[in-house]
């Protein structure tokens, strides 16, 4: 049984000799903080501490580590499957306040950022350096809570994801000891990789505070199309086709007609109602080129329609914003609805049976949920938009959730891609990595965090 | 203190029965399994195991478990730190025997192999196939040593490192305990990372008896050039200039003029006794052409002489057997020698630096030390070849050694690119990681291996 109040009166008060006005304890500001962007229910905190520093950060947790207080850390609370919610009561930990560059090294292609830095914060600011962060999750997410969720996005099948693109970690661990992992070698062979045991482990061993990113040399041509198809398998073996080809696309999304019709309005577009794939090349301009017309021959023996092109970069900013606004577009479909977004990933070659069967369990649920996909890599998404007071509907978009994710783990795939873990997805953790894997998992949370205060109840499903 | 035998009587009766005539501890077959290929004297163990499959594995885990005995994994013996020495005594297992390749997915360019299978076994296997695996260490490693040490090569500048290529793994822990980590999805943000966890762990953490990798089309065209430089700075600017270009090379390697003396005996060439650049390029014919025409301009720019093209695949073998050969080359240089091979890797802007300032140590150490390097990443390697009998020279080659790899580390790198720690780089690990990022190293094999079983000595340093 968990005691209340986990912030007791006296680590409160050293709390707020140290953070002054920025521990907070309002109702509204903790309600907040304990509300992801999705369906889960809030579990707000006890109060919200706002850290400027690794120091600030590391004397905080020494602190709740004394007192045995919860630490739930937060970037921008736009993730996805309750990671932000306080089940155990307790601190919220928010670092966006730590939002400074650096560093950024052009040469070698790396740069260092405290962990509140958003994705697109850092492209803004790399502009005029002709470099760019490639990993682009729909929301301006923190570079920090990307490395925790392990994120990816759309560029993903040419950059790969976050355990891909991050060089090292500053990490405060519970008791708070402040660790470097990983260093600005690209590769190393010199003992753990303590970068990718953190980098996905959401909060639950160390507060990541700052990160040392892989930059990339925007590409020479950029070029982006949109092409639509019959059906939804017409659209998917083009990706299947695609990628087993070798091109080296840089984005391959598929949108199906529901989640265009969302766009549509959302985005106020008028492209037509059907399976549709977004792509983009990147490349010198013969590479762009060459790229493009071997995916177009490819898309026109599938029955795809014409490649609609956006070579000018307003043009391709608004189609990708477009393509990234999917979960508010998919949202608006209905007033008065929150968005239960869940994502799975396959072997490219099971990508057409996994969505049209989970197309085919939408439909006998009468669910209105569209989908998207990060295709080229097997990834798509599901977004329930549903009523959360309606329980009969909730159980509906349960069970079909369940069902995908078996499926795509039977599939010999995962029950998330990118989303992450959290609360939503840990009941299926034994199912895809047996009892054995998932008690190595729960051997380094207890090495790491022995009293267990380190966003208690997230990823590690409850023993039976 | 360590009590021999730890292969007690009972102990060895029980694995006798499970193995019978698999149990070797003839002297020959313990001698040859305690010593790498490098300087580090050899220490045999008290028996060689040869397992057949991951069952076997966890049986004799489980007996070793109950009678503490250490146990050390073996695959080629190709290792470069001392990674086979049975420091404590007890077992090796042999995985050579497990060389069976269990699938392979052309849709979905991934295969499962048991650990022994040898790279080149997997690519011979492949031929027909049009796939192929890139990592190249020089010698014909077993996957699952490869795996085990993060071992690397000279496509790891477009097609990373093991730790890239994994996808799941099959590993069997201290307790003789069987799990999967990972699978065959091409991302997953499902739990803690394990399978990047157990790639280079060296066996500390468990033994992998199975691997799912990541496989790639056999490109278009691949077209391999040699460039002579008048100095090395010449050699290295060309290569810093060609990555931050972003030209995607797929090999680019320097070697410098003592070992290019070397391989030119060893592998009776004719090339210019000078640095050195290997290069190749893979894609299309004409994505080909344009990366060769680039480097070339940057080549000229830097002095460099005109590029000899090996296109044909006998000439391309031929060329990169040569380069693979290094090591053996270079030992060849003085009869009655051993090789000391060492590695770091640093950012590339620092490259030419780090290689002057090494070749000046070696140079006022009066070693005969040829430098190879897979440069495009940052990352070189010297090979001392040495008289092992010969106290004041292995002193000066260590002396030699610790300046390199401290030089490495302070300029961001790290004390081993691609060879591992093993015994000879467990000393540098504290000063590139910080004994925090170390202390979580240790609790993380303290969590895995309480008992300390799997290939003591390894890794972590010893405690002061």
């Amino acid at each position: 049984m968990t005691v209340f109040p986990r912030l007791t009166p006296v680590l409160q008060d050293a709390l707020t000799k140290l953070l002054g006005e920025r521990l907070n304890l309002s109702t509204a500001i903790c309600e907040r903080h304990g509300q992801g962007e999705a369906h889960h229910p809030g579990m707000p905190p006890e109060a919200v501490a706002f850290a400027r520093t690794t120091e600030e950060v590391s004397t905080i947790m020494q602190l709740c580590h004394a007192y045995d207080c919860p630490v739930v850390p937060f970037g921008t609370g736009t993730s996805l499957e309750g990671h932000t919610a306080a089940v155990a009561g307790g601190l919220c930990l928010d670092l966006s306040e730590m939002a400074e560059i650096l560093e950024t090294n052009g040469e070698d292609l790396d740069c260092r950022v405290q962990a509140g830095v958003t994705r697109k914060q850092l492209n803004q600011y790399l502009r005029d350096t002709g470099l760019f962060f490639p990993i682009d999750p729909g929301a301006d997410a923190s570079l920090g809570g990307m490395a925790a969720t392990r994120a990816s996005g759309t560029n993903a099948v040419r950059y790969g994801t976050m355990r891909d693109n991050v060089l090292g970690l500053t990490v405060v661990l519970a008791d708070g000891e402040v660790i470097r992992t990983g260093g600005r070698a690209r590769k190393s062979s010199a003992g753990y990789d303590l970068t990718r045991l953190m980098v996905g482990s959401e909060g639950t061993l160390g507060i990541i505070t700052e990160l040392q990113l892989k930059l990339y040399d925007i590409p020479e041509a950029i070029s982006s199309a949109v092409c639509s198809f019959d059906d939804l398998e017409a659209a998917v073996n083009t990706v299947m086709l695609t990628i087993q080809s070798g091109i080296p696309v840089a984005r391959i999304e598929l949108l199906d007609a529901v989640q265009m019709d969302a766009v549509n309005r959302y985005s106020k577009l008028d492209y037509p109602v059907a399976p549709t794939l977004f792509f983009e090349f990147h490349g010198s301009e013969d590479a762009v080129k060459e790229q493009a017309t071997r995916v177009g021959e490819i898309a026109q023996e599938y029955g795809g329609g014409d490649f609609q092109w956006a070579s000018r970069p307003e043009d391709r900013n608004r189609l990708w914003q477009a393509r990234h606004d999917a979960f508010y577009a998919a949202i608006n479909l209905r007033a008065g609805c929150r968005g239960w977004p869940t994502d799975v990933c396959v072997p490219v070659s099971r990508l057409a049976e996994a969505i049209l069967e989970t197309r085919r369990l939408i439909e006998e649920a009468h669910l209105i949920a569209p989908m998207v996909g990060h295709v080229g890599d097997g990834n798509f998404h599901v977004l329930f938009v549903v009523d959360t007071d309606n329980q009969e509907e909730m159980a509906r978009a349960a069970r079909v959730n369940t069902a995908m994710v078996e499926m795509a783990i039977d599939l010999g795939g995962t029950c998330t891609g990118e989303h992450g873990v959290g609360l939503g997805k840990r009941k299926y953790l034994v199912r895809e990595h047996g009892e054995g894997a998932v008690g190595v998992m729960r051997r380094v949370k207890m090495a790491l965090d022995p009293k267990g205060i380190l966003n208690p109840g997230k990823i590690l499903p409850d023993r039976e």
